[in-house]
């Protein structure tokens, strides 16, 4: 049976996991991503990772058949290279991240592939998650930041500067304050990930109320406990977020949508008026499109990075010698 | 040397020609679609043009390969039928388009195929016209509607239901009026299409005016002389339809953007502002994404219904006896 490391390297920690040819997760483990030390020392501690989870997979018999990985930045799945990177991990753009791994673990090339790590969420939601048994399916995540994937017989569409998938940054209607569009992280105004993502619902509530609040989540706290402002801030983030992926769906048409990152667990507060505001985008032959919640959690990447080695891999067995 | 007929069916004009294998129309015919006797009548109509440039190919000494058709509505490429269609073509719905048109020319079913006008009208542009060599474009056409299409790797991306390419269908913040969002043809409210399509512009023009113009046409050419009023409908319809692109070219990342349709025709009254609203939203790494004007005009639907029998199709060769 084969097995695979499938990695999940985020700005702030890095899971590596065994996945099974089924797309279970046997055992995984969570390092610090050391995003202010260089790619030489993320890849190295993240090579110590996978060594260890080698090993202990070894003992138990089983053999390991390549490693996926699942990185913050733009990915270039066919080098296997960051493309470019926030300075969230600093000096991460250019790097060779297959080839750099491969090298560290003793390993050909090809037993080591990359690509983002939405897309590595999304195709693991695709395979064993929400969107399982689908051939097509749009993922887009609401948390610290807006971001999606459309995987499609089996793949996510990279797009041609691999870029593809930053549906945080289209123009919302919401993302409008005092006549004047939001300025978005990306630079551009009035972009959907402006007032959808969690930070973007706390600065909203910032604004309406001129009160201070922690965090979103404390924004949600003040929404239950009747806070008027809190209230209108989370309506205001969950129905950008909804239209959004309502919109997209009638230009994409995916057999289903999955809804994943932190606001999708926050509850019927956010759920509600992002479902409604969905719907209300869908032209007619879309009425019946299933919209769902993610399934597998933070193990979503894992399992797709993984999947990148064990599904429909005409290089696999790599790594068995 | 193969050659192919490409149909380009619309609401009123249907446009039959014969395609070369290197994808020029070697000479074409347009006919009325009669769009208010049912599909049997348009099939009847369609097959007996189909006919007639047959023979004419056929003394001329051309081999035909079979059939390509373009057809307004939500088509089925697999089934080769219509899913839907407005009643601008009455009793279109349902029709078994491919096999009907097949039985009416004494063919196999495999030697007709059918998709729909505008994934045609892309994959025209993206074969021959402006998007000629690329392996993905998003077409975006403004006209008295608006409709796209994402070609990757030489296909259009269809969707689950067939409904892939309304990229009319989402919101826009340009597309409100005091306060409410403007009502959409599709049913729906606040669409790109109820700001940025050829009435559209018309009804904006009368609403800030409260005086009458005959059709976009019109409203051009008073904008044009100086009528304020005029000039803020073609730059509220050119922004909305620019922003809309820039941010669908943030999520699918096409190698090439292509803009068509009767407004991308209407000068630089039209282009200038639809430019710059669509580079304002792009994400840095997309600075440099091309955006064209497409070439193929009116021949592009007839261009891209004859490659679906004349690239890369296994089933070629079966009209040839």
């Amino acid at each position: 049976m084969l097995h695979a490391i499938g990695i999940d390297l985020g700005g702030t920690k890095t899971a590596v996991g065994i996945v099974s040819a089924a797309g279970r997760v046997l055992f995984s483990e969570e390092i610090p991503t050391r995003n202010r030390d260089g790619a030489a020392a993320i890849l190295d501690a993240t090579a110590a990772a996978v060594v260890e989870m080698s090993r202990y997979a070894a003992n138990l018999g089983l053999t390991v058949d390549g490693v996926g990985i699942g990185s913050a930045g733009v990915i270039d799945p066919v080098q296997g290279s960051v493309t470019s990177a926030t300075d969230a991990i600093h000096g991460w753009t250019g790097t060779r991240l297959t080839e750099e791994l491969a090298a560290r673990l003793g390993l050909p090339a090809p037993a080591v592939r990359a690509t983002n790590d939405v897309h590595a969420h999304a195709l693991g939601e695709a395979w064993t998650g929400a969107a399982a048994g689908t051939t097509s399916s749009l993922l887009v995540a609401f948390g610290t930041g807006v971001g999606g994937s459309f995987v499609l017989n089996g793949a996510p569409v990279p797009g041609h500067r691999f870029v593809g998938g930053h549906v945080g940054h289209f123009a919302s209607p919401f993302a409008v304050y005092a006549g004047e569009p939001l300025p978005c992280v990306c630079g551009g105004h009035g972009h959907v990930e402006a007032i959808a993502s969690g930070p973007a619902i706390l600065d909203h509530f910032r604004r309406l109320s001129g009160e201070p609040a922690a965090d979103a989540r404390a924004v949600f706290a003040l929404a239950s406990a009747g806070n008027e402002a809190a209230a209108v801030a989370v309506r205001a983030g969950a129905s950008a977020a909804g239209q959004a992926v309502g919109g997209l769906s009638n230009i994409l048409d995916p057999e289903k949508v999955v809804i994943s990152g932190g606001l999708a667990s926050a509850g019927p507060m956010w759920w509600e008026p992002m479902e409604t505001a969905l719907r209300a985008e869908l032209l007619p032959a879309l009425t019946a499109l299933p919209v769902q919640r993610a399934e597998l959690g933070n193990a979503a990447a894992v399992v797709g990075a993984a999947s990148l080695i064990l599904k429909d891999n005409p290089r696999s067995g790599m790594m068995q010698k």
